[in-house]
């Protein structure tokens, strides 16, 4: 399924790649439908990269081995993975020294002119080709992508026992944000959200508090600040948010990309407080612990799955998760 | 000497204090002026510092024990010693982690209701009254206050070989962050400034490459982006070009204290880069390496005196740091 | 009750301190017996702390406020209160940087010649005296002491999901180590001990297996290496133990005092394997996120008590403590 | 020159490599002779490597690029170049987290059976090969392999200003050491060695202090601990004092390979000390530093040249190495 030009996805036939050395092929079977594609779909493009020419979306994946590559030794035909889907450089400075997610030269699903994963087969470095666990499905192991960023969120802001953390939205990235913070026991969470039905799944995943700004003032109800705040809402509202909200000594993290080129920060209280305030592209080394967790049962990616579509709905699947932020979280699409 | 009201030093009489348990009562010998004494004497606050009632400025400082409370083993009468102006709680959370600076209830030299020091004699915890090396002046060691900044903006930024860095402002704290970073061998550092007295101290003191706006397109200038960049000028110009001229993966360290409520930022660059911006409130356990790295001759504080006054013009030498900044660096008053 | 020499304690009387400034007066309630109070009790030595007058033992207590000291704001008369044993100086550079369990002058109960907990009063500092949650027993509050060098090593060892862990031993600390391990998800943790009693708690609290090299050969059954091994039993078999069984990039934290002098270790495996082999003295800053954890129900002290005695049986506590290893973990007495 | 059997270096003609893509041709030029090249060369093996067939030896080298393969950009013909030995394979957990030296598969030069670089072509990714600024020579850039050493062992000990170091052993790996902890100002550095020539060399290169134990008791003669120990002679006795010579909280960096099987270590003050041991596995993204710091002058590798032999003479270089640790440090073979 190509985007041809904003607002308008079309069929085409593509020849089934061949693995090279290292690689797979994996048939296509599920993926989620990320706000980065529904973003590409509206406008054809986000900040600097443009969708010049017809481009596969999608880039939560996960699929069959069809097909092995020469010197793959992990994977065999049949394996069911979960695919990571930037393939970075792996020689440059960020690449050998562990943050291969700055890679300036990475090669990432749906990102012009990379293809994505809207497609029945794709070509894919094994290593980056993860196995699933027998009792994943394929829907979920699509969605160990959003949970990739939530736990290299987790990741960046050092949670320890005791930290109290505050999480502004309860989207796909806010849940599994939520998720991955509940993976250190002993600390407190509270959610921020517009939508009542997102506040609930926050609540069902283990959010204490969870606060509708429209419902309550915020400021009131929140009796103290937090050591670890997370934006994943992208509002310049909540990004203002974060500085005044974290306590001395603590963590930002932001995930969310707002629209607007800039934002009015009181980055005095940056310094006062000797704030860190972290940003954070995508993630890196994160796979092999989504599976980890997922498999153990403390993530739960089903209640994120709300709606499913086939391939032939692709279009119909963009526009549906496009429209209706009140009443779902994740959208799948069945290739 | 006494802060009465906005614009008003009076001299008073006051009683020389005794050292208690754990103290020693040190006769002030020299003291920096500070940017913040020149604002409390301007404004009578900063942000939510108010000066209600008469208050003595300084708090950069040295000075020789005249006498030493119980238990105190280490000093005796006649020891030169530099005074870290803030003595924290020692019992709260921040306090027992090692960030005492952070502690709410610290009490720190000349801000407000707490005294300074443009006094004569001031009774103070020894373990934060340090020997000076004797080859080192009470002038130079009432400059540990300010090359403390710096030497903990450099701790913050996590300096490594290789890294390039900017400094944002050569002004006392700008030149001894310069410093600081130049004792890590390996680094590339470039001074942006506005004055050119100061630019060419950055140069003498080891500066690779030092710009000046009014001369020069700073974007044109710089031809490619740093690991690290120091905001030490607390202007909104300076805190917005900090993300643009980082480069992915790098630090950014907020150290001045910019007047504006509110900075318009461009923090999609916080993420998409996957800055740290981090904050800094003085400074904690910076010390001993400030009076280590002046004896061994690494950092030069000699050079950043400029001018000096006496006990008696205390008023006078506040008013020439306020309307020198073209030639003046550092101003000392001897008590 | 007063250890007079080894092997011998007797009851005396003691007069009731008084709380200095920033001190509260505790009735003791529950202490739990440890077994450097059984060696103690024994040796009348640990090292280099020799007992040369009557000593208190015992540091793993909790208990009521009965009296409190001037400027002391957050506990008052009738709180519940577990009681750090360790007060640091607050002033050296160890205290100053968060470790002050580094503190030379450290004055920790039932080290001598500082007196312990087996008595009805002790005066302590509020900073050190943690209120207990309602629902968490004077019993448990005691067992905040091991649990916070459990607490410790899964601190120092930087654990995070997927790490494969090794615990060695599973007495008290072993348990408490593997407990605080469990608090971060995704960790798969294996325990050793000689003892099925042990084996079994360590199971009822999470272990994913339990090895008895009584019973297997842990060469054979451990079919690969680990991230993680915590030496918790201080012996040289398993302090040898610990290079071998961690893998490449692995961490080894010694918590366990062997009594041997020297060990023979193959030193070349942490040098090939680039291992990091990292001591322990007690803990710093763990008793809130003790209270934390117990609280929320992450952590279980309650299954660790085995045994309880009496005030007048102190001695006898002792004594089984150290005559029962294969059935009982945690003896408590109660005062 | 093909090692056939221990003791018996012969020459052999081989055919020039061609450059695969990514790769480049080097025709090698200087090539340092290590301790493991006498290692391999006297007994045919170290440890589990055992050389099987005619292996060729030597990994400490440079040259200039001679032809190019695909996709290398920033690299062309007649650009001088040192080599990084070890390739690894870019696609494990260690690679893909930054400690790519912990790679299972790492194809490393002169280790059995990969050959080295006592030869003249070697062809060789381009990522591993850093270009050699003017004023740098072929010989020094050979040593930028044991420099690469010196540099990670300082990493690995996150050295800080103020902080006392002690080096064991004044070879080249100690003497690129003691540059490497030099290059951050503000360091005490002590040094021990058995041989007044290597001392000589330390004092040179900037060591405060110097011992020889056949001279003076160390015991008597250093009057406090350190906060870093560094071990690179590799002999028990060395290894031994390492954890006697931390202090509390100190770290001690295992850098020499002994030969024992095992070493009797007083585990103990490990653990009373809280000591950080730590291994280490040759180094990782060290090259970029190795340059920059002998470009800018902070590091003299010239003064570790003692002696050079052309290629005719590479059995007569590692005999003389082998013979003359009294009065050489590094041995140069000019291909």
């Amino acid at each position: 399924m190509y985007l041809e030009r904003p607002g308008k996805i079309v069929e085409k036939k593509i020849r089934e790649p061949s693995p090279k050395e290292g690689e797979v092929l994996v048939r296509i079977r599920s993926v989620g439908v990320c706000g980065s594609d529904i973003h590409y779909y509206q406008e054809g493009r986000i900040g600097k990269f443009v969708v010049r020419k017809p481009l596969i979306l999608g880039h939560e994946c996960s699929g069959e081995v069809v097909e092995v590559g020469k010197k793959v030794d992990d994977l065999k035909v049949g394996d069911r993975v979960a695919l990571e889907p930037g393939i970075p450089c792996r020689m440059c400075e960020h690449c050998k020294s562990g943050r291969y997610n700055l890679c300036s030269k990475i090669r990432f699903m749906a990102t012009p002119p990379i293809d994505g994963a809207f497609v029945e087969y794709v070509a894919h470095p094994a290593d980056f080709a993860f196995k699933i666990p027998r009792k994943i499905s394929f829907d979920e192991a699509a969605l160990f992508e959003p949970l990739a960023v939530g736990l290299y969120a987790a990741e960046r802001a050092r949670i320890k026992p005791t930290d109290k953390v505050l999480i502004l939205g309860a989207g796909p990235i806010g849940l599994t944000t939520l998720q991955a913070v509940r993976c250190m026991r002993g600390v407190e969470v509270s959610v921020i959200d517009l939508y009542e039905f997102r506040l609930a799944k926050a609540k069902e995943l283990g959010a204490d508090e969870v606060i509708n700004p429209k419902e309550e003032d915020i400021w009131k109800k929140l009796s103290s600040s937090f050591d670890v705040v997370f934006e994943t809402a992208g509002s310049a509202v909540t990004v203002k948010q974060t500085v005044k909200l974290a306590k001395e000594g603590g963590r930002v993290i932001l995930v969310g990309l707002p629209g607007e080129d800039e934002i009015a920060l009181d980055t005095k209280q940056i310094v006062f407080k000797e704030l860190d305030v972290l940003g954070m592209h995508r993630y890196a080394n994160m796979y092999p612990r989504a599976v980890k967790l997922t498999q153990e049962g403390s993530i739960n990616l089903k209640t994120l799955i709300t709606h499913r579509f086939s391939f032939e709905e692709t279009e119909k699947a963009l526009k549906f998760a496009r429209d209706n932020k009140d009443s779902c979280i994740k959208v799948i699409v069945r290739i």
